[in-house]
């Protein structure tokens, strides 16, 4: 699925160059030194960052950036589930703002990177605007969307998922975390509960560390994301006969274990079979009654099936039941399925993708298109408003964890493309 | 390894026959009533029996068997870790008991058969000489052995191991159980601690439900056991990479459950393509971290071999770490043997294997030859005399569980074989 590089003159359609953004570059020490500082709110030993959402730790962390997005000539609106709207002013009052953003919470053992480099590139693009003392037609803004982790309150992609009416926010504002503490009152608690009306985008771009090998494996600094995998996740029950390893022939066994082997082996073979970024993981796997000499009576396992089309994640998990229906009479064993997910594909923006692929080309960078596999929030971003997202390698594909690195050269290359693309849209004629 | 079965009128070398021997047969009845009177003794709601080693229940067990012995008219012999000899004297006065027995103790959720059968089957075969007035040449001896099951105390077999010299018995007599109590303390506070020599025998049948499939599933009610399986047992752990099931495509993935799950199947196909009552099990398998969106990054697993012979033992360990080596290398993962137990197999005495294989076709009983895949106090006892086992349906094959059930007739079958079976042997010529 990856799209032909364009030749480096190429000027996608809607693309207005001029000869004072052309050379224009992002400030790869001072996105890097915003990454830092934010980095200090939460820092763990290990070097990561523990800053859940809706925390004091939060409120500190959004008091830093929301302060340098002010400085930065942004006028700030925050809507009732706290997602904070920054928004430098364009030359056209009718014209909608094109946004960047992500989010600023972070898992428990978190990274310096996941989200907030998404919300510190968009802005050091404003940053930059300003230096170079360049007017767009379209305001240009920043988004920091609450409670993407998911970790403190469920859903994950909160903020982005009420702003897409995915969830409603009544429902969000009453989910409580694990001390019986609601939404509405830990956004009361930090003053980060606001009443402004979300505003409309005409476009919005998320960079965004990988969270995978893809990039750093192909030596490619520019990730042109096609789209967020569909995801299907599957809780499967084996049900065999416990019985004795010594005196139970092989052939008269009901070995729910060994069922549970050849069905993980098939889900990667499925996987491995289909076109569209097929995924296919079993992460959890629970044996019963797990003792060195009984063969196993009961699996209970998990399946998460993944795919860019619809089409072809419905084909995967037909596959994967014919091939689990097949074992089962193998083995006379029963094999249960529940369908536990279902996160139907999201296709980005082809203008914006173009865009992009096309400022990395001009920027010299290479590039190469590749799918989310995870969620973010411009995946629900993406049903409101044109989106796209670019990825940036960071260090063995490792997210989610305290080691989780990036090169700041990388970071930078990511903000200024997303600068270049961000100028595409915002000062092309409606 | 079925032996051909023999015509009806065959006589095995050894063999003299008798008419009052000939149409004598155990009583069903006070067979069955013996092995309920007993499991009344420690009986659970659920049907089974709970009597651990060496504790009162254990005891009153005793108490109740060795009653029945002495009235039977045998002298009582008790040795240093417990073991019960029971012997009715021979005519000739130099001829070593031809012996029978089992264990009384039973699993913490134990069956009423397990065991019991084989000292109960002894003590009907000595009720049954009793009431023909049958003399034999050598004495006939029911062993009931200490702490089979080794849920009290470890290890297993204590008893018979000791008569075998497995272990020793100071090391057995310091063992402790969870509450810091050692074999000797239980031994001495109830009164099981003997004083006497364990007698050498000529020969040693133990009877036994099969605890497995093989004999219901055949339709056959007698079992010649050839032997015990050998067993290898190994502590494997694979070290792969975790990641995120989302970003990660499967090619960049160094998943430990896939490998685990192609390791699993491979130790299936290795039992199957393998002669000599091959068995493969993986039984206990644990996955971390065993999230469901984690591609796994390291397994826990087990793997039990077992088979009748050393070399093809060793063979398919062999087959199975070559296995290992093209899985770990396909994968990327790590995967590391440790062997934490070997047992090496027992074959049985032919001569012994003879008489129940004869004396099954001339009482009229369907049999097959079969391997035990479980230990039992006759795979220590043959260390030191010749020794055979004669096996009997067990239903659904279930066992060491309160279900454990056996059918009488099946029960009295078994019996009334080692009846003749030790007539065979305590009556031939020195």
């Amino acid at each position: 699925m990856n799209a032909p590089a364009l030749p480096a003159h190429a000027t996608p359609s809607g693309l207005t160059c001029c000869s004072t953004a052309q050379g224009l570059s992002t400030s790869q020490d001072r996105l890097w030194g915003s990454l830092m500082d934010l980095a200090r709110i939460g820092a763990t030993p290990a070097g990561g960052v523990c800053r859940l959402a809706l925390t004091d730790l939060d409120a500190q962390g959004r008091a830093l950036v929301t302060g340098w997005l002010r400085e930065a000539g942004c006028s700030l609106q925050t809507d009732a589930i706290g997602n904070v709207f920054a928004i430098r002013p364009g030359t056209d009052p009718k014209a909608r703002p094109v946004a960047m953003g992500s989010h600023i919470d972070t898992q428990p053992t978190g990274g310096r990177f996941d989200g907030n480099y998404g919300v510190l590139a968009g802005l050091e693009v404003i940053r930059t605007l300003n230096d170079a003392g360049i007017a767009t037609k379209h305001p240009v803004a920043v988004a920091i969307w609450t409670n993407e982790e998911g970790t403190r309150f469920q859903p994950v992609m909160m903020g982005s998922g009420v702003y897409a009416g995915a969830f409603s926010l009544e429902h969000c504002l009453a989910q409580k975390d694990g001390e019986g503490i609601t939404v509405q009152a830990a956004l009361e608690s930090i003053g980060a509960a606001g009443s402004d009306a979300a505003p409309e985008f005409d476009a919005y771009f998320e960079a965004h560390i990988e969270q995978g090998p893809v990039l750093e494996n192909s030596n490619k600094v520019i990730g042109v994301v096609e789209g967020a995998l569909g995801q299907r996740w599957f809780d499967v029950t084996i049900e065999g006969q416990d019985a004795h390893a010594g005196p139970t022939p092989i052939d008269l066994r009901h070995d729910a274990l060994l069922a549970a082997a050849e069905l993980t082996v098939a889900v990667r073979e499925v996987a491995q079979s289909h076109p569209d970024y097929a995924r296919g993981t079993v992460g959890r796997l629970i044996v019963s009654p797990n003792s060195r000499n009984v063969i196993p009576g009961r699996i209970d396992m998990s399946i998460d099936l993944r795919n860019a089309r619809a089409q072809t994640l419905d084909a995967m998990t037909a596959a994967v039941k014919t091939r689990a229906e097949a074992i089962a009479a193998r083995h006379g064993v029963r094999i249960a399925f529940e369908q536990t997910a279902h996160f139907p594909p999201c296709a980005f923006d082809d203008q914006l993708k173009a865009f992009i692929q096309a400022q990395a080309i001009a920027q010299g960078y290479t590039h190469m298109t590749l799918a989310s596999g995870a969620g973010h929030d411009a995946v629900y971003v993406a049903r409101r408003c044109p989106t796209a997202m670019i990825f940036v390698p960071c260090e063995r594909g490792i997210s989610h964890n305290e080691i989780e690195n990036a090169d700041p050269a990388h970071l930078h290359a990511g903000a200024t493309v997303m600068l270049h693309a961000v100028l595409d849209r915002a000062r092309r004629q409606p």
